[in-house]
């Protein structure tokens, strides 16, 4: 199985992680922007912990969210944390099991974390947490109270220090393996939307607005 | 935004996340074996580094995988790691930002990794490895070589000390924001297969196995 694909940004390698990031600014926007959920990489009294959660982009800066109470939140805000975004976008079939892969876009981003405790930046970062998520619902759902901003912990990252991985087309096989009769290429994979779901609750006749109906 | 539904497992937590572990094993097997991909998280110098990676599960042991010259691998031998797979299910929809949410199925396991040298359980790691990201290949496509074998770094990780957080249904909004006329709801997502996009180099009129093309 190759590992070259899914291979990690070691930190080590980081003067050309660096450059990459820098280099690749689009294309670091372009995963973020794709994405719904991220994982969150902490240290926890010196252990490792990944946790999913939700993210928004605002210009050059990552915020993720989440409850004051969430130790996870209060232990990110004390040291380095890792994001990393990754879409799987194929299975990569070779003629090899060694040369078997996946097609993906993967973005890492190292930081230490700024708690946004300014009011105003918090609704900036909550709102971009939203329409990363649920775009098109900042405008018609409650907003937030001051009690709940109050509730809620936000993290700012700086997208300085980031890197994306990008792999992309047919396996890679060893030269001596094209001569088998074995299938290869690739099978897509997507993440697509179902049919919304009304809430049981939802007064009658109440329409699904059209940026949930037509998500993409 | 509600966080409460995609908070973390906290480490401190522990004792309650074990015994969940434990309760829940079909459920801890069910996320495992749904995905194709894991989060790795890893201390490196102090600071995590979140590693999108492949992986499978033989019984009660989580296998994963990558080059011999991997960093991260080297890393992830030397301490305690944390594994987390996640499917999103659905973007919840509720009458309030704050308690927008996500509908999810999450695995998070630690351990302490054990390096597979023994050839017999590092083939039995690959098959798993290789069978969860491509189901039937291993038995059509050519297996590895022992000089393959040999540049594959394979850990094994225990599943005991292991928790699973689900999340399902309608969003819970506050009492009085059921008045609110608001569509409500979840919109489900979902992750699909494409057309198989063959190979240039393969030969003429080789069919597209059964297992890649049924799919689901």
């Amino acid at each position: 199985m190759s590992t070259v694909d899914l291979s990690p940004t070691a930190r080590t390698r980081l003067g050309r992680a660096r450059e990459r990031g820098r280099l690749d600014r689009p294309a670091l926007y372009e995963v973020l922007d794709a994405g719904m959920i991220c994982h969150l990489g902490v240290v926890a009294d010196g252990a490792p912990m990944v946790i999913p959660t939700g993210y928004g982009r605002h210009g050059d800066t990552l915020y993720v969210h989440g409850s004051t109470g969430a130790k996870s939140l209060r232990i990110a805000e004390a040291g380095e944390i890792c994001v990393t975004v990754t879409h799987l976008d194929g299975i990569v079939l070779a003629r090899s099991i060694f040369h078997h892969s996946v097609n993906y876009r993967s973005a890492m981003i190292y930081a230490v974390p700024r708690p946004v405790e300014d009011p105003e930046e918090k609704l900036t970062a909550l709102r971009a947490v939203s329409e990363r998520l649920a775009p098109g619902q900042w405008d018609v759902a409650r907003r937030p109270t001051r009690r709940e901003l109050a509730a809620t912990a936000v993290l700012a990252l700086s997208l300085e220090e980031a890197s994306v991985k990008i792999r992309q087309g047919p396996p890679n096989d060893d030269e001596e393996d094209y001569a088998m009769d074995v299938w290869a290429g690739v099978l897509p994979v997507r993440q697509t939307f179902g049919e919304p779901v009304p809430d049981a609750r939802l007064h009658e006749g109440t329409p699904v607005p059209d940026h949930i109906r037509h998500r993409r």
